[in-house]
């Protein structure tokens, strides 16, 4: 359990507390990077049809799952043996709803080394909607080390750059929508399906970074969370 | 916030609390209800083209964003106001979860609705699929019925039935692949995209409902909850 203090029962140290929270913030920003390479080596492997790299994140997956769920337990221990104040109450279910996206997050990057594993050797993208998903990859990449940083820091203007981000996924979505439906799409049907379902795993991806930069907004500023319908 | 006692600090009743705990519960079982009820609706608006239904499904879908919201608001309160016992906290913490998925499927429910509306007045499933959509609109609605009696009763004997559908909606979701790739299909990319993304919704739905089921596994007998990765 790393840094994580043993049980204090009786005789609450309050810096030591502090610590605890920090133990829970170190291991979210840890799971955030994880997930991070995660998605920049599925979209590795899924441009280079590389079924090595495409297998090692899927592994990686469980590992990602165990993380998260550590974190949880760690969350409702503090909860529950230190009577947390309403603010670290509030950190602390916060920090559940951000492993529970981050390990969403997890599960999104290894869908999309999947669909490279299941069309190896051949290549999922067409030659000419490869810059996309180059786009596609750098924005998730860009979203996710800035929601680390947030988790970091708490410097909640980067929230305005991943919302940015956010919104350039969804167009490259719709983009590559109109693209396997417009009447030139020489494809077929399988990589138009391949293309859709691959698209709409960024797309959740970003979703998830956003959802959990408007957790931490929530934690910041105590204002409630209301589930939005995202695309 | 119906049943809900006003806050009791310094001075708490642990009849009254188990009363909150039931008003937790309570809820929960009513936004489950809502959800099998939109998800009900919108596979009517799917298969009947129904406009105004499909309408209806997605304004729904704000009122559980605000319920599901409204419950973890609820939740917090409770944990913060009455330094629950470990077993209490792992049933507000699991509620937490269970609040969240039921989001979740409200919102896919509004995703099969918005297919409906986006083609209308054109039916999105075409003749031959027909009838694999309506065992799939079965099949959520048994499976959503039963996670609604697990949460009421917490009954487990129903999760085998719901992992049973859960199978049942996964077979279908590869049934409807392999139709739209096949080569007598003849609806054209758009329909098999359409098919497609409609038949994620629904299997991602079913999980949803099982991972409700497994949160309730977790709260009953106090193992940790391990994300794994789902389709």
């Amino acid at each position: 359990m790393g840094t994580y203090a043993p049980r204090r029962r009786g005789f609450v140290l309050p810096m030591a507390y502090a610590d605890d929270l920090e133990a829970v913030n170190a291991r979210l920003v840890e799971v955030a990077e994880l997930v991070g390479s995660a998605m920049f080596m599925a979209t590795q492997s899924l441009l280079n049809a590389d079924n090595d790299l495409a297998q090692n994140v899927i592994a990686q997956d469980e590992r990602i799952d165990i993380l998260t769920s550590e974190i949880e337990e760690l969350c409702v221990d503090l909860i529950s043996d230190q009577h947390p104040t309403d603010r670290d109450l509030r950190i602390l279910i916060g920090s559940l709803r951000i492993a529970a996206s981050l390990e969403r997050m997890g599960d999104l990057a290894s869908h999309v080394a999947k669909q490279a594993r299941m069309r190896f050797p051949s290549p999922v993208v067409p030659e000419e909607l490869r810059s996309t998903f180059e786009e596609m990859g750098t924005l998730a990449q860009a979203i996710v080390t800035k929601t680390a940083q947030v988790i970091a820091t708490k410097d909640l203007s980067l929230a305005t750059d991943i919302a940015g981000h956010d919104e350039d996924v969804d167009r490259l979505h719709l983009e590559l929508f109109r693209a396997v439906l417009s009447p030139t799409w020489h494809n077929g049907v399988e990589t138009a399906i391949d293309i859709t379902l691959l698209s709409r795993y960024y797309e959740r991806y970003a979703d998830h970074a956003v959802s959990v930069t408007r957790r931490l907004i929530t934690i910041m500023t105590g204002d409630p969370y209301v589930g939005v319908t995202l695309i």
